[in-house]
């Protein structure tokens, strides 16, 4: 995965949360530590027996580890979710490490299921968010290391290296599966295509320009 | 309002919403009529004095009147919400209307906060929506007048009139106040707008194309 | 299903959407499309696989046809709920249309996990519902083409096409399961009977009225 | 309040509770003891400052004594809720003791809001329950001393003293403000009156039986 | 069980209900009876059929039983969770009743998961918790026959029975698996035992007087 | 605030945030940024105005600062809360930074309303919880630079630096107000105190050194 880029670490983190299912559920038992081998599928985990969990179930290891960022965004996420610890499972909360290089880029995305708090390790984040009420605002600021920002849920948000330097942030978030779309992806990337006259039409722009704009993504 | 567009009708939903806060907590008793002058803002509606409340107060008319689609979308959508029926509020419902020239365009855009099913009365509409998992796999199908369609929460979605005749809709989404944003509004139409060089590589487009976007939104 | 009166399709809604159970918690994938086949029972229903997932599981068909109400009580109700569109599974959401032959009745009933918005489509109808405090307050009201009217969740409601033509109209309900008490029914109708002297005293009337009704039901 | 009817009492306790208004949500602090004098009115209760909390806000006194029962239905029912016990808000649970004199009856009557668990203290009970699906099945038992039973919430129940002497239960509800329907008093005694071609259909009775049944509730 | 103490009771009803597993997510059927011979593990309880469903499941006998209080604490707890009464699967509510030697202890514990109403039965008990804001303030009361008191979940508390004789109470919890997490034996109690070196510090005690402590849990 | 210590800078936590009241219902608006100096206390924080929202509302600086940790326990939380960043006012997610002296210990405690993922930047961490089920089972592990861990919502927990250099967390919790329970503080510096007879049966030791704890306390 070293040289995997920022939209495809996300996209794995889509995936692998996903295969663990999820369930952000208040829990009713102490944990529910995640039997990711499970066929049965539910809006949430089957549980490993309560009476084999081991310490190894609730933890990871590796943040600390800087990630291969030379893609076309200069960008990587590393998750941990259910898939990476176990016993996170029904207890509503992921985190993930993100790496960038110089001016690296975590796209205009949304998470539909979680609010996330991002706290700059290195470096320095240009970030921001658009609301949806009032309508369409942009509100942003420029992050320095030990600062922290919340971008709420289901709101299109970036972040940004503006610096010389590689920037490092550790982002919690408050679901065990918050899912990502990048909106450059969903829009002129998904398969099969957004039909031309809804994308000319959506984004004003003529055919010739949205044929351009998915043979990029 | 009556020539007023698709976006601009959508986005006074998210308006006249607001205004109204709400909640999509269970309520805690039979209902909690939205007290809509309040100066008290909170998560949620504050409620009139339930000794006072009316059928009025449960009540909408006018769903039966065709809209005006004479906007450049050729769209227009008419909101239930607790602005229009105060005892909606707490109740975790609203509804809409939705009128389509031919070739009018729901266009691309997310509810943050709901579900939505939406039924064909009159016409006929292409409609379909984006998954996160798996990746930006695109959904879609036409509906004809009778046909049911949900878009789940959080996803890109739209509807588009593909006949030669006006289309209506009437759509049930699973919050109060779903939000409403408009993927290219956001992304394109901020105040202030998103730099430069973060929509130049989240799109991988130049600085003149993101210049000729952004006069458009 | 043509000939079955208002009572009899709204038993079989509850029927079908049990047998797919339920799950009325918040999503934590982007859909859990219903596995209708599966025999592991819970609070909630179980998913097919993800990449499985066609259209079709978000749509439904034939909401414009007029159903047959000639039945004792003039009433039909055709449902649209996990059984019939699986993808509403985990969404919180389902619909049904209601036709009403003249002087056609949706007769005193409760839903005790949905509260209910409905929109006349055609025709008009005289609906109210009783509330728990104040005590026993009616609130009602008679609605034209075009009105929407919301039944709070848990309380006693009807619906009374007063007119002399047919009526139809759509609501949606803040369940996937929002299950349905028909009081009459429930309570002169049971399997089996409840005994005579607690129907005596909970109506106030003798023996032989309680039998004339308990074969009505 | 002494010569006050299980009805009556019940209603109380449906007045008392929303006045309190009230709060089913999780509790966001310890506690959020109950402002009563609150002009605020919203989806749950203000709260006192925590500092001026006191042991007293968390109790309440008087669950030993015999309420009377000399009255038309032969049962008395005294809540504990936000009204009597501030402490209780935002902890979704209250409770309510139930006296019955002999073949005393808590009639048909549904709680929106909240199960119920019942423990028989004194004599014995004639319980049960309707379903809504499997459709319209009584599920019924008669309890001895020390016997619980748990009504599901939403649905249409009763106890019934049927021995020589009086009964007493304590009862655990799952919400601080559960509502109560009595079905009788909802159908048959509302204000205004619903209007008796409805209730002659639903129940299939002439108007004559109507007007009578109006005149008892 | 009936020489079991105080401690080795609420831990069997912890371990009880867990192999029931549990769900306090909102019903989304009339109720999902506990199938507790499952092998399908989850955050919940799969469920029986319901066509197979019958009274007893909804019910529970003895808690008019006193129970043996003669163990070191002088207390032992009777619950009432889906092990013991399968319908309360997924109804957010348990019972338990609480026998006191006189000066029996209910030692210091938290619920992890649940709010408790305590109502006294028999003789009296000195109740009391230590709220986290107000900072460690501890709030308690002396109880009489017929009173109630509430302790908000996840706060430490305790009951004893200051008095020459017998005590009992009923207790009502607002989760259908609770938990009991009792501070003495947690701390000195666990296997592996914590490490001394954090007990000392934790409690400012030396090695010999922690040594002394895990003796005893 | 640089030379308090562990147990005092948590309490702080707790104060401030309730200060600012709380609400991990979900949220009804993109955002709902608290209005710190209300004087309407309620289960949930009231907001400003919407449109008065700056960008500096969502962020908080200095989460890089090593904290003063010289005193009893060699430990200091700086936390980040609605009182401190008052847009996560609803969004269910608050932030901490722990600093350990060599031997630091942050001592037995839990959270009544928050999971934690905890993320260690510098040195290494001895980390554990104690379950409820199975019974007072410890879960430990000796966590390294990059290393993360959770603790499920409501258990006793611990983190001690064992190495002989500063240690350095970041954690995430599950709820805007996390609550925080330190066991000692609550068990033995309650104000008023528990009474010596229960602690001494909860502890199993004698009313000296009930005594003298309660003197360090």
């Amino acid at each position: 995965m070293a040289s995997s880029a920022c939209i495809l670490a996300i996209s794995l983190l889509a995936l692998v949360v996903f295969i663990a299912l999820a369930s952000d559920q208040s829990p009713i038992q102490d944990f529910c530590v995640a039997n990711n081998g499970s066929t049965v599928l539910l809006n949430g985990l089957t549980c490993k027996d309560p009476k084999e969990v081991v310490a190894d179930d609730f933890s990871f290891s590796g943040l600390h580890l800087a990630a291969n960022t030379s893609n076309a965004l200069g960008c990587h996420v590393t998750p941990v979710t259910p898939s990476e610890m176990p016993g996170l499972n029904t207890l509503g909360l992921s985190i993930v490490r993100i790496d960038y290089a110089p001016q690296g880029l975590n796209p205009l995305h949304t998470h539909p299921r979680a609010s996330e708090i991002l706290v700059v390790l290195e470096g320095s984040l240009e970030v921001g968010f658009i609301t949806s009420f009032p309508e369409n605002r942009h509100i942003g600021k420029v992050l320095q290391k030990g600062d922290a920002f919340v971008f709420p849920v289901g709101l299109v948000h970036y972040q940004r290296n503006p610096g010389p330097t590689n920037a490092v942030a550790i982002a919690a978030l408050s679901s065990q599966n918050p899912g990502v779309i990048i909106v450059a992806n969903a829009v002129f990337g998904s398969i099969p295509n957004i039909s031309s006259n809804i994308l000319e039409k959506s984004f004003q722009i003529n055919k010739k320009a949205i044929g351009y704009l998915q043979t990029k993504f």
